[in-house]
């Protein structure tokens, strides 16, 4: 546990959430404030602040987390379709430095639609050219 | 493989990709109209449309690819942070109906900015109700 880390703090019950899902390792809750409403939280108990420090093995239950509330939000909420959403780092729109997973419940006419950019790439080179430091570093 | 889907051609080789990632299940290729320059894809070889109907050990084996190409985005190209998206739904956003992790790297002054939303609830009854649907969806 994280002693600043708000999640860490919930999943010591020391701030309040409204639960969904717990396991030893798991805990969903709903977003108070959410980007279309049922929208809920994964995350593991452990903390670990992204993707890129969270250890394999606990992503792989989180994500499996992940789809039962996804299911559940079409079961249960009668959701039309669900955004799974995961952002790491300041610059990605992170606020709360403990991984998390948004599942978001949509449905038609809820009055959301992302702002999702398409750019073009220069020229073939360049995309190769990014393809290539990827697998670089994939090693 | 479905015979129209657009990624059970592109796994089949039928259609042209960029790749930055293969093995047995998985294929990673850069997404031709990035977010943000770098944006790459992870799908399961496997055709299956959403998070609802992809098996669980093929979600996991995906969420581990995701994991390694979203760190190679930091390691490779210099990236500042990661957004991981998947989308389950035409009204969720998604378009092609093969399940797709997005994995998008970002990078201070990158120009992009997610319109995220924050609603508010009427009342925190109104948000119990949703949890207890969804609970009660868990079985």
């Amino acid at each position: 546990m994280i002693f600043d880390c708000i999640f860490c703090r919930i999943v010591a019950g020391e701030l309040p959430c409204t639960k969904v899902f717990e396991d030893e390792d798991t805990l969903a809750f709903m977003d108070i404030a959410p980007v279309v409403k049922g929208h809920a939280l994964v995350i593991p108990k452990q903390h670990s602040e992204s993707i890129h420090d969270t250890p394999e093995d606990v992503l792989r239950k989180l994500i499996t987390v992940v789809r039962r509330i996804a299911g559940a939000q079409v079961g249960g909420l009668g959701a039309d379709g669900v955004n799974v959403t995961q952002a790491n780092g300041k610059v990605a729109g992170q606020v709360v430095p403990h991984i998390h997973f948004h599942a978001i419940p949509r449905f038609e006419n809820d009055g959301h639609s992302w702002n999702w950019r398409q750019l073009e790439y220069d020229n073939p080179e360049e995309m190769s050219a990014c393809a290539d430091k990827i697998r670089a570093a994939l090693g």
